[in-house]
């Protein structure tokens, strides 16, 4: 039995850091690379391409509109062709990294906004679908299960993977409860670590009212950025090794175990 | 014998138009390709690749200092590992666009202040020829004859293709002569023709002075930009085709002859 | 008898030209002026201002959605508060190069999707007249008569000047035609500068259907980024002139004649 | 007996933040807040601003080049008139977020590489000075003493505040010490305090080399971005209160005494 774990990681920007990327990587299997739309720079992304690297963490592009002061949050009303061109930049730019690194890049997870949209708008998911597959069809798309993006995905002959979100509340329809209301967010790592195990074992998530939901996740998402992410990661982390589930990324790329404590203290 | 013809294209920017890539097209055979960071956007970046592959063009990429108000001709004080990753991000976002429209990526010609800087300063030659060997050791990069750059494309295993300019005067070292001084621009269609032929077939040119200097470009670089661009290198054309003299990429990708005006009025 | 005759204008970025601003900026009273967010750059923005001042012509902000590369007419989904900022920002940056030209900043109208969103959203729309008043409580709105921003001008004891246009199309409803339908653009010189006289001195307009439609308009836009803008903006001002409107910016400051021919070849 | 204390504020950018302004702003007379050219957007101005008004704190444009992925700490050739315009601009841009709040702007410092190059370039630091007396002949420059910028300064009838920095080695040429070389930078907050007592009190700093210096700053320069800043500025406030020197803007503009504890709590 194995599971996925990704993360959202080099969004920091010029001099500017965010979320705790040393810390997390060694903990995932894929990384989420911020693109230069809503996040970091030709520099960020090098350094974090080369840090998923150091620890076989499998690389994806995480491309998003172009709006780095709303951080890719705010939807614009850009043409499905627009959006379709701007994925297919974003992607180019990490891929350069990738082969300078002599790394493969594995998926595509729209960001933010974007991942909203393509959540719920065909024509847009078709684009996005279109967008990956003309620059390299053997690319996984990344986004919620029995999403318009999944249906794309399918549509266009490309490999998807549905994620699950480890900290994030279910209402009793699957979809997610919004950050507006009560049970939005989890944050006892206890809880969540053992929500993972049950997502992935028993193929079974609970909702806010208590109902069993059926679930079969590909990939679980951990949110990088918030104080607690890593500390949520290493229960989660242990919680699965107990159950011997393995930690690996869909696309079958293998983790590099982190190096020892004595090898880590000569850095 | 044969000739090379490159061009800067694609340095439009959204709504803004600038040059006259439709027309110059057809009279190419190489075409730099801004990469977003002086000019050009996504979209502009697919619609030139798309319009290079219509004439068989060989597509390179114009990577750029990151400056759109001063269209990169302002020097900017970046450090060597920035330039790298600058160069590589644009290489990757161009590629991109050349594999979803199925053509290769043939060479790459830094723009503008980053150019002349090449030009000088070894160390950042040094950074560029490492970028673009590490995403792609079958590129070409373009530059002045015994530039920096030149000498940084031998050392890092990288073919270099040396250019001529069409329309600038030379002094009798060969360097170009100051766009402040008399004679830095010629305009003359019929002289600007010869003096490509005599480049090209007697590997000399004559500079401000009279003196006769040798010369041997593998590309003779045309400014897009100027409003009498596209009566130069019909003029260039046609002498060459007298002598003739094959235009032909560097890299040996062959041009497709522009389609026959019954097919042009279908349009 | 009087009217206003408005029309964005200062809309190039860096080495790109747009529109005809020398050509169209003797022939009105208004301009708009770009403040960054959508076009133009500091140096754009101070050439601007100083031919305003050339020719007395008002000066107004004209600010945007943050988005150079779709011109700001790509909505965005921010917040009324990022707005507000958005607008204070753009206002300011204006008012200082009005400020170094001893001129006066006269009006506010915002630009394409901003424009669009104001005049049906009135929590944005209250949240640019706020702007606009903690600013400069003088200051002009200038937008559709009966839009949500002329609502909270009046809310925030702005003045607004309501704007018809020129060379659109009405529908009976006495909305303007949208661009995909036949009828929404008016090119005709001698039509165009009829029905602007017909608005002005008759107040009304005829809609697609015919229907006679009632306007009173305080300032009537040209768009002068149409090829033949110039051309049409002649046309206007030589029918007002026949029937002795003066052409009058809604602040009451005087246009200064344009120069006459002897000092316009001196030049 | 008095003295300024003067921080870079405001200089985060959307999402990101830096510095620690809440804890930075009580401490300080006057703050340099970043114009969305090198760090902030408006948002965050607005929000800078409001706490700089808060405790009475001076508000001052820090005006850069327009380079956020290199903090503005990168030089660019931009043109003197380039330079004028952009400071204009940003420069307007505070001022409106200032009027928004019903605060005064009071001075003007140049960011980063700017700073540097307008403290050595006479021609760049007379544009700058042309620029900021052409919005407001009532603002203060503020810069190294015997800096390009001070005779700019002067021949512009601007006011001049000269800077002396309290954590930074100083030559025995009364230059600073270069941040790659020993000295360059003191962390000891008992030392740095005792240094701003001596450069007030006594008009004098010690050289890394032991040699008493002649000092006469109007404002002292404490950096807000390193981890001990508010440490620093603590220990710096308790020297001067020991020694009767106020903390008070070279302006004359007066602080207001930070809330209570007991308001603090209600927060």
């Amino acid at each position: 039995m194995r599971i996925d774990l990704n993360c959202d990681m080099g969004e920091g920007f010029g001099r500017y850091d965010i979320g705790q990327d040393a810390e997390v990587m060694p903990l995932i299997s894929s990384a989420n690379v911020a693109c230069g739309f809503h996040a970091s720079d030709p520099g960020t992304m090098h350094r974090t391409v080369r840090l998923a690297k150091e620890y076989g963490v499998a690389v994806g592009a995480h491309p998003s509109f172009p709006d780095r002061v709303g951080f890719g949050r705010r939807e614009m009303s850009a043409s499905p062709a627009e959006i379709r061109d701007d994925v297919i930049y974003q992607l180019g730019a990490l891929l350069a990294f990738c082969k300078a690194e002599g790394v493969s890049l594995r998926h595509v997870k729209p960001h933010g906004a974007l991942y909203n949209l393509a959540a719920r708008d065909i024509e847009v998911a078709t684009e996005i679908a279109a967008a990956v597959r003309s620059v390299d069809l053997s690319l996984y798309l990344v986004g919620l299960c029995g999403s318009a993006l999944a249906a794309a995905a399918r549509g266009a002959g490309l490999k998807f993977a549905a994620e699950a979100f480890a900290d994030r509340g279910y209402g009793k329809d699957g979809r997610l409860v919004s950050r507006r209301e009560a049970g939005a967010v989890l944050d006892d790592p206890g809880v969540v670590a053992e929500r993972v195990v049950r997502m992935v074992r028993d193929g079974e998530v609970t909702a806010v009212d208590g109902t069993g939901i059926s679930i079969d996740p590909k990939t679980v998402c951990v949110h990088g950025d918030t104080p607690g992410a890593v500390t949520l990661l290493r229960a989660i982390r242990r919680r699965l090794e107990l159950e011997r589930i393995e930690v690996k990324s869909f696309s079958g790329q293998r983790r590099r175990e982190p190096p020892s404590e004595g090898k880590e203290r000569r850095r």
